[in-house]
């Protein structure tokens, strides 16, 4: 206790103001999205250069006290809880774009930057950055999560698009993975590492990333199917077929009821897929025309298009804000969001059974998903203060999860551990997450790096 | 010395007449196709399961005895050779392809089986495995090396294509990395790790790999350019304006002289792209359509279509051949081949300094490369036994490895480092290479998986 009050008086020295150790912004990095109880830091601090991470972790490092990366803090599973307090690393001021890579493709910004900020900056260039996991995340919180989102079948997750990173280590000393060259065989992929550890091996504090060419056409529909084999059938066929999707999502009939309600979509009561297509005009015109053919094959009806660039985003604004959109149909909610993903070919028996499951409950839980990816979210709507209901949704995420590896698949697609999946780590990696573990105690020997997330014992 | 003849003893026990102790294997496997001395281990073992490879590993942690992981012997920097003795474990009987899943567009394969079986098997189910890099190396070594090659620049290297792994650890135990499910976000990325480790840290026993659908239409083409920029700016033109291009690779004019020497090509005395595209018969010839006009754009000249398939085979045989045609121009040659990957604004600039210093040497030395990823190998042919051109061609590769470095690249795109290149990771990574010391320390803790390359101090 004495140690940790020296260190964030240190800490104060180093950073002056930028370390607010005020209650209000302590609770304000001390909640997530999700149900975790609240778990405050002592400190939040608000570095400006690599050189004061390094210096704040140096101190850190010295006296034993926790360090929490702080994105925009839009994490699903309490990634950036400080539940044995410590000092929270808020990115907010480290947010610049550093460099534009044009004939690279490429981009070097400061992790705090959104992702919409980052596209925003974008625009004039005739690249963009794909990854789009709905919230607008920072581009560090999305790399130590290894984000993905709607577009990922297309353009890849974070694990595809970057390329380099500036790291700090927990000892305080400041490593470069990854150059700017497309790839590399020189030695254990440091990049990668880093890429989805979560913070527990140390803070990125700069981020190379892949860029794409804007496409010159792009056209968004919907539509129908009967069943959700049916509708995985075709996403499966489309794939194999070769058409390059830039999105695939499915949404459940129960989730498409939600849409009509709060959104007037006036959809079909049925299972939808909801596609974008990029290219060139004749590009997307042959997709369309391909796409079409197999889906409807597999009973696709009701197509609906949306040609101008506001109806498009329309459109994936309704997918983005299911989330807010069902705490609107059900304000006493609760609500247990997870996420799954399954071997393709497995993806509509895993979204049957819980769709089933969850009817069954009783519990309002529509279910969306990256079809392409075998990858989806239920948002489980338990009634706040309800404690069987609660019981029942978390066993039902629980499920869910169980469901994911006996199909073959990973307790989490893009979500990622956190807090809140660390219970399913053994069950999926089994030795490997022993591993994880002996490459945690190698890097982070004293364990200040984001501690009580992902490794096991930790 | 006498744990070693113990060590021994209990091999054979384990493996009979599947451990190998004849000077003729050892010699053989104690060869690689590049010019290091020979390092014979002590034994080979032809192991026929995972369980004997663990039951293998176990024995020789008992006894300190190194452990070298072979496929098929294609590696060019000696990442097999055994330094330090030991057991070389030959994974030609455990080449099977264990389970192909066409709706997951996914094969799991045992380590041994090359590339080429592997998509002998596949040729009936629509799908193939693009990763191409002109040996028919084994998976496993493919895997271990982080291999690419020419498909690379629409596919992916070994980095994107490997979903899962089974790896025996230096302490025998077995473990599982990734699933089936198309991406994942739960703890470190182990898949990543394993991947490019040149077998340092543990031997890779099973490999899930990505499919890809067979494309309906393939057309090739050459073309010549002015000049090497012309030739690059065409590719980085052709790249952003998002041409899914399935090859784009260049070949200086030194190189396009020696296929005209050997193949009779009849190409102007000049440099050249190769070219390669995938995809519906509507799509590919878009494709070239807008290629065309690009390139016109840079200057190309004397477009050469291969329309027919074995012409598209001769084009890419004669391609791959390069480093045996050229053995052929100078059969008195001891060759050094050596492999640099630069940002691809970078690509012109170091080509063209490396194709001038090599023309000043007088030693001979063609330039071909990857030119969508920015990664390119010379092949030096200094006279065998002549001290001094050998020393001169070790300037050269020398000089290549430090423009790749101080033009923001790598010192190998896809050759990997072995024995060949770890003189320069000290300069590419800095203290990046002290953390993948910690790695090996933390997972191979004896040091026994594939001593004296890759690591620090190893």
């Amino acid at each position: 206790m004495q140690s940790r009050t020296a260190a964030l008086g240190e800490l104060a020295a180093l950073l002056g103001d930028r370390l607010n150790r005020s209650q209000s912004d302590r609770d304000l990095h001390g909640r997530s999205e999700s149900a975790f109880p609240e778990m405050p830091p002592d400190a939040v601090a608000y570095p400006e250069t690599t050189a004061e991470v390094a210096a704040l972790v140096r101190i850190c490092a010295r006296h034993g006290l926790p360090v929490i990366g702080w994105g925009a803090g839009t994490s699903l599973e309490g990634h950036a809880l400080a539940p044995r307090g410590g000092v929270t690393v808020d990115f907010s001021r480290m947010n610049r774009v550093l460099d534009i890579l044009p004939g690279d493709m490429l981009v070097r910004v400061q992790p705090g930057v959104t992702r919409e900020a980052l596209n925003t900056e974008l625009r004039s260039t005739g690249l963009f950055f794909p990854v789009d996991p709905g919230a607008n995340a920072s581009i560090g919180g999305m790399t130590s999560t290894r984000a993905s989102g709607t577009t990922a079948v297309r353009y890849g997750t974070m694990r595809q698009n970057v390329l380099a990173l500036e790291v700090v280590l927990a000892d305080g000393r400041i490593i470069r993975t990854g150059t700017r060259a497309p790839k590399s065989s020189t030695g254990y992929d440091l990049t990668a590492l880093f890429v989805g550890a979560e913070g527990t091996l140390g803070l990125i504090t700069e981020v190379t990333l892949k860029l794409h060419g804007q496409p010159e056409a792009v056209r968004a529909a919907v539509c129908a199917f009967d069943s959700m084999a049916g509708a995985v059938d075709a996403v499966i066929a489309t794939i194999q077929s070769g058409i390059p999707m830039a999105r695939i999502e499915f949404v459940d009939a129960v989730a498409a009821a939600g849409f009509n309600r709060i959104s007037g979509a006036g959809w079909p009561d049925a299972p939808h897929l909801m596609l974008e297509f990029h290219g060139s005009e004749r590009g997307v015109a042959e997709q369309i025309e391909r796409f079409s053919e197999i889906a409807a094959d597999f009973g696709a009806q009701g197509f609906r298009w949306a040609e101008q660039p506001e109806d498009r985003k329309a459109l994936w604004a309704m997918r983005h804000n299911t989330y807010r959109a069902w705490l609107q149909i059900y304000p006493g909610a609760r609500p247990i969001t997870t996420d799954i993903c399954v071997p393709i070919s497995r993806l509509a028996e895993a979204v049957e059974e819980t769709a089933a499951e969850i009817a069954a409950s009783g519990i309002p839980g529509p279910i969306v998903g990256h079809a392409g990816d075998g990858n989806f979210h239920a948002l489980l709507l338990p009634r706040a203060g309800d404690a069987q209901e609660l019981a029942l949704a978390q066993t039902l995420a629980g499920n869910m999860a169980e469901r994911a590896l006996r199909l073959g698949g990973t307790v989490s697609g893009e979500h990622g551990i956190g807090m809140g999946k660390t219970k399913y780590m053994r069950a999926e990696h089994a030795e490997g997450w022993d591993v994880m573990g002996r490459i945690k105690a190698a890097l982070d020997p004293e364990g200040i790096m984001n501690p009580g997330k992902l490794v096991p014992g930790n």
